[in-house]
């Protein structure tokens, strides 16, 4: 479908929680549908870890349909034909907002001179970018995974500004082993000798090996082991000359699922920068909105004027149910409206990327509503 | 307690699965406990992917006790006052037997010129011990994780060594996320410019930062989710004066979890070889007891003599309980005397190392049984 891409230079410099301050900030953003005159009827959806502003239109990077093309569009469960959807690129990441691979004051690449953000950074970007655009309250926040933290994030802090929040597959804080599987990867890029301390943009190599690595590690926590089996198994690959395959007694990819790893690992290192990743898993790991409001979870929500979806799948093993269940517990000892549902869905954490019907039907009805 | 180091030279040619033949074997080997003069008091414990002989003695590298000390020795629930204790190096680790960094016939370190091998592979090596000692008939094979494999893998080709077949955290057969975590593992080492295609041995530098990382990704697996979250939950280290740490918007180790694991990762590259971890993960992914025998797994123990006695943990997830029921309705199936327990312990697959005073009880009601 039709999206239009822009850009949005923030007028003033962004305040940080780490103290600083960001000067000259863009934000890349996507729309699609057309925005009431009473700005009533936009909808932000936030991206994930490792998505981009492109959620409904081809991503010009890959070529491929935007992220959440099935869900995004006219007539679809977030339907473009009610609604103005606005999706943009995290601060930290590399798909067009400032980042680390963007230009200093000093001209030069901030690499690992870029401060470290947090994922309230990352939205008061966002409601900085909505201050621009002139929409005061939205229809609904959305957002799966990261996004969903965003979400999250943007009703503790900015109360009044979106009427709906919607979570999908995510929690109100990264656990212990969401943090060791975030720093298993950050360790793997920063082992590549080509990552040089950040500092490898315009030379000759990208720490591609230790971003991959990264990426596969990553890739295992977003499927289910019941998924996995049910799509590899221990099956051998095929042959070149299409014959099953056999055991190689090797170090090649002897299992389908060791090929496909590989291929998640290399294709990612294509289209996305080491440093990014480990601003944004950076970002992710110190997420914990409870702890930013006084260590009780309920206390961020006090002030709510939002109605709350939350959605978990019960394969999803990287933000697992109890973590909504936890979230709808302090939403209701906040007196806010919360509907939550676990659906069944064999895909993992990947769930919420996914065609799943049921999921569909929530956003809609939720949306609608 | 005292235990006696040997070595034996396997007097000949080591057949493999590959269809290969390693020459020159040896096994390094310990044993405490006095030999029965009939040897019928013999049990062989088999150890797990990055353990070695030193099962109930001061490991000679790392100055630590052995790594199931507190189960094994005089009154302990492997009772050394009663049985003659066998543990031996698997073939293609690095403690002693045989592996990548032996001498080749060349006389230069195998490296990737070792040959590819498989658990069976190693228990083959371990039945060739079994024969130079004059042991028959083991009054038990014991194993954990990659020891049980081992364990399983002796009754179902050699039926008639050993009278009973305890196997702890395991499976009959690595499944696809199994597989998927021991590539990203191997990917990491493989990535590392120090690794040299494995011929790193008398290099200035051995891939110790690919290896760390293979452990860290790894490490994780052996933990439970609730067991990271109790011991280490969100919390940050404390600063050097002991002072409670606060974030430090940068890209050190700021939660304690972080720290643990940079620490299971370099103190890892300092008693294991890079290669060794190669190869054994490698044959335990081709791990699969059905596929060696038709694809049914209860052909494999049709023959069988023995005893099984399984034990999973309820928060292992890296060998679920599920793994052991599917491998006790096969044993069931061939009509094999076989106990079954799910225990409650909060160390995740860890738990087979570590002191739960219920698998105590398991293993000595079993073995004295």
């Amino acid at each position: 479908m039709n999206a239009h891409s822009h850009t949005y230079a923030l007028p003033a410099d962004l305040p940080l929680d780490s103290g600083q301050a960001l000067a000259g900030v863009e934000i890349a953003y996507t729309t699609c549908g057309e925005l009431a005159q009473d700005r009533s009827n936009a909808i932000l959806i936030c991206h994930a870890l490792t998505m981009d502003q492109h959620v409904a239109s081809e991503n010009p990077v890959t070529g491929k349909p935007g992220w959440w093309s099935h869900a995004v569009g006219p007539g679809k469960p977030i339907d473009t034909t009610r609604y103005h959807v606005i999706c943009a690129n995290v601060i930290g990441s590399c798909m067009g907002s400032t980042g680390p691979q963007s230009a200093a004051p000093d001209g030069e690449p901030y690499g690992m001179r870029f401060p470290v953000i947090t994922i309230r950074d990352m939205v008061r970007a966002l409601v900085a970018l909505l201050d621009g655009l002139g929409i005061e309250r939205l229809h609904a926040v959305v957002g799966g995974s990261m996004g969903g933290m965003q979400a999250l994030s943007l009703a503790a802090d900015w109360p009044d500004r979106a009427a709906r929040v919607l979570a999908i597959a995510t929690t109100a804080r990264h656990s212990a082993q969401n943090i060791a599987f975030h720093e298993v990867g950050r360790q793997a890029i920063m082992a590549d000798p080509n990552w040089r301390e950040g500092d490898y943009y315009g030379a000759n190599a990208a720490p591609d090996a230790g971003l991959a690595v990264a990426r596969m590690a990553a890739h295992i926590t977003y499927l289910s082991e019941e998924g996995l089996t049910e799509k590899f198994g221990r099956r051998l690959q095929d042959r070149p000359d299409g014959q099953p395959g056999v055991k190689g007694f090797g170090f090649d990819a002897d299992f389908q699922v060791e090929s496909y790893l590989r291929y998640q690992g290399s294709g990612f290192t294509r289209r996305f920068d080491a440093n990014s990743y480990l601003y944004i898993t950076r970002a992710m790991d110190y997420f914990d909105i409870a702890e930013e409001h006084g260590g009780t979870l309920a206390d961020a929500y006090a002030g709510s004027t939002a109605r709350f979806c939350l959605v978990s799948f019960d394969t999803d093993w990287l933000y697992p149910t109890a973590e909504s269940r936890h979230l709808v517990h302090a939403l209701n000892a906040a007196g806010a409206p919360v509907s939550f549902v676990e659906l069944s869905a064999p895909f993992g954490h990947d769930s919420f990327l996914l065609e799943v019907p049921a999921l569909d039907r929530v956003v809609k009805g939720f949306l609608d509503g």
